[in-house]
């Protein structure tokens, strides 16, 4: 398979791709599906019914698609222009030289958002059809509207890999462009798929080390998903090793003041690419490393059920502290009504200064809620602009007899079944399966990355 | 001359110290000590006059002795306890295993601060022999007091690389120890070398690294020479490779808030002792580190005599600053005396609000000074509370037939003699000697790590 060209180097051995990521066996995809389905059904029947009686979705304008309970793990590849995202991608899907290949080159080359995930055959999706397709996850992606649209690609290979994770390849930032020049909102594009990514590849080119304000504002966008972060130099064999160890300490002090956290983040020094590297450079290492990111990478495959069990349990304990935190509201409102107050300015009493009724105190004191996990009070006075308080039931109320109260099942699902759910598999794996402390299904956050 | 030892591995082959450092090429001592003897002479006839008549020392307690104007280039070596300064000096002197090596191990092992220098045969000098021998540049030290002065060692060692600069060697820094069980003040002795090295190693050992409250002292300490700072990552070879990265990255990581510059330290990763490199580690870079390190060394030794000459400049300004300051105070408080003030009313009142006279800002105004020369304005109260403003002379009338006005000399000096004899080395050396911008005889800092 290997392509005889005398321009290009010869190309390296690749058996440790296959080897590291279990390329070779096959998933049980059986147990997959199976928890799978069964926590779509536990999101539908605890979660969903309380996640819009009380508009969840207005608050935080993040709503969990059946597509995106099922969707592959996604990592996202960041970083400037020019430093070897599409080639890495294209060296790890085996599609350099292929006719579907990723274009690359030495000036920015990808303009495009562009999601690439398993199919029968090779084939590409415009963004169009990938927004209108609620199975596929990226339906949410339609509010940045139709400019940016026609910036998101899809493209379907039927490679072993994307049967374990979807890539992302991302526009590299350019410093000094204008952010209207693009015609849709890049940052909040990117933010989306920050917050949905399970492994962000923030990709750098040693020899043209440039951290400016776009990047500045990258890392600004990036606070919160630390331990999803992997910085990759890439390129790593075209400098010599001391002027490469001059640019690998030079990238952690110039990230040092963008990511607050006190651990160092991980980067990974190497040249991801199929071809030899270059003969006098320190090769053992880059290899070691690429061998390291492969098997972080396996991590996030291995992980899958688990992360995803633990990212349902904690949109449901966002939901159950909004729904508790709306019934105060109402509970409060209903309380200071009399027969002759004006309900709209009695309620803007209780919006404006919530503290002073307690609001917020109360979650905290009655339930065991953790502070950090409560919104902040200003977005509730949008909330109930567009929503009037009226509008709400107590939760209280919000019992059936056939199935019971919607906080009761929420907190049963908090508690019991999702915990037992990602209990079964870590039994069916292996013994030492992720605890709460990486998966993060605490309520407290418990990122080891937190400044103390 | 390699000792036999089974226990210990062979020792690493070292011309290339020689070679680049020049050891055995023979200095031009007449030439360097005729340009010292005409840099004294500057500073005896042009500056010293004006220092003592506006009694500078009182003002920033930094007095120059003869000794500090011929004194050699200083290396200071500082950094946590067992990371290997010792054994470096050790080994640049060719001291291991000989009687006189410094005592190295695994345990806190210097507990003086020891300074190594040229002599005719190999003996130690007590700290109070030292610090009474003003031609040794070490009398300053005795203001630290006699508890310190027993801590205070000097080996004297005929080796060819103490002809060209002095070693001195610290006591480790150790975490959670408290400053009175020295008995000494610590900081400030160490402060004291700070400001007078020539070269600052601050070595760590990269399976210890731990940045705790003692180093970020140490940090604030080295703030404003930051150019003097170089870092050692010392025993590289104890480590693989891909955790030596870590480490090497962490040591970034950790600095970065610590020094407050744009660009970062340079960091050398070697192993600085006689023995060979650990097989499996990456011995190439280990090698080419520490010549690159002896070339650093060596540009401070090919440099001394324009960084003296620098320095001395550098003092010139700071006293004139100084005289015009006290100049103006002076002048201040005769333009407001009238027959009935009391002085002392008269003076407090210039002194507590000097910018209601225009006393900082008239200088800045008048002659050619820089804002980040003058000193601050509170050190003059207690400056004039133990100096009384009526002891001081008019800068007008200072001034005799036969030697001309102490202010014209220092001026002369700071605007042609010293850049003149600065000039006349260069010229003699090669044409690439160091200009203004490296040597910073500017009166602007031309800190090249300033933060911008």
């Amino acid at each position: 398979e290997e392509v005889e060209d005398v321009l290009e180097p010869p190309m390296r051995e690749r058996s440790h791709i296959d080897a590291t990521l279990r390329l070779n066996e096959e998933t049980k995809s059986d147990d997959y599906s199976a928890t799978l389905q069964r926590l779509k059904k536990i999101y539908h029947t605890a979660v969903r019914p309380l996640e819009q009686a009380y508009k969840y979705n207005e608050l935080r304008q993040y709503e969990i698609t059946d597509g995106e309970i099922t969707s592959k793990p996604m990592v996202l590849f960041l970083g400037p222009w020019s430093v070897g995202k599409s080639t890495m991608i294209n060296y790890l899907l085996e599609l350099t030289d292929s006719a579907h290949q990723l274009y690359t080159g030495a000036e920015p080359t990808t303009s495009e958002f562009t999601v690439i995930m398993h199919g029968e055959k090779t084939r590409s999706v415009e963004g169009i059809v990938m927004a209108a397709d609620s199975a596929r996850s990226f339906s949410p992606l339609e509010k940045f509207g139709q400019n940016f649209l026609e910036k998101l690609v899809g493209i379907e290979i039927p490679h072993k890999l994307l049967e374990r994770v979807s890539f992302v390849d991302t526009p590299g930032i350019i410093e000094n462009r204008k952010q209207q020049e693009r015609g849709y909102p890049f940052n909040d594009v990117c933010q989306w798929f920050i917050d949905r990514a399970d492994l962000i590849f923030v990709v750098f080119d040693p020899t043209k080390l440039d951290v400016g304000l776009e990047l500045e504002m990258l890392f600004r966008q990036l606070k919160g998903r630390e331990s999803q972060i992997r910085i990759i130099l890439n390129k790593a064999d075209s400098l010599a090793t001391q002027e490469l160890m001059r640019v690998y300490g030079a990238l952690f002090w110039s990230l040092a003041p963008l990511i607050n956290v006190t651990e160092p983040p991980r980067v990974y020094v190497s040249s991801f690419w199929p071809y030899e590297y270059n003969p006098e450079t320190h090769k053992d290492l880059f290899l070691k490393e690429e061998i390291s990111l492969l098997e972080d990478l396996n991590q996030v495959i291995e992980n899958r059920l688990e992360n995803k069990i633990a990212f349902i349990r904690q949109h449901a304990i966002r939901v159950r502290i909004h729904a508790l935190l709306v019934d105060r509201y109402l509970q409060t409102f209903k309380d200071k009504m009399t027969f002759f107050s004006d309900a709209e300015l009695v309620f803007n009493e209780i919006v404006e200064d919530p503290d002073k009724f307690y609001i917020f105190k109360s979650i905290l004191a009655k339930t065991n809620v953790s502070k950090f996990d409560l919104p902040n009070r200003e977005a509730y006075g949008d909330f109930f602009g567009i929503n009037p308080i009226a509008s709400f039931k107590l939760l209280s109320q919000q019992c059936s007899y056939m199935g019971g109260c919607l906080l009761e099942k929420i907190e049963r699902a908090i508690t019991h079944e999702l915990p037992v759910l990602l209990e079964s598999i870590g039994s069916g794996k292996n013994p030492t399966f992720p605890s709460c402390d990486t998966t993060g299904c605490g309520e407290k956050p418990k990122n080891r990355y937190k400044k103390n």
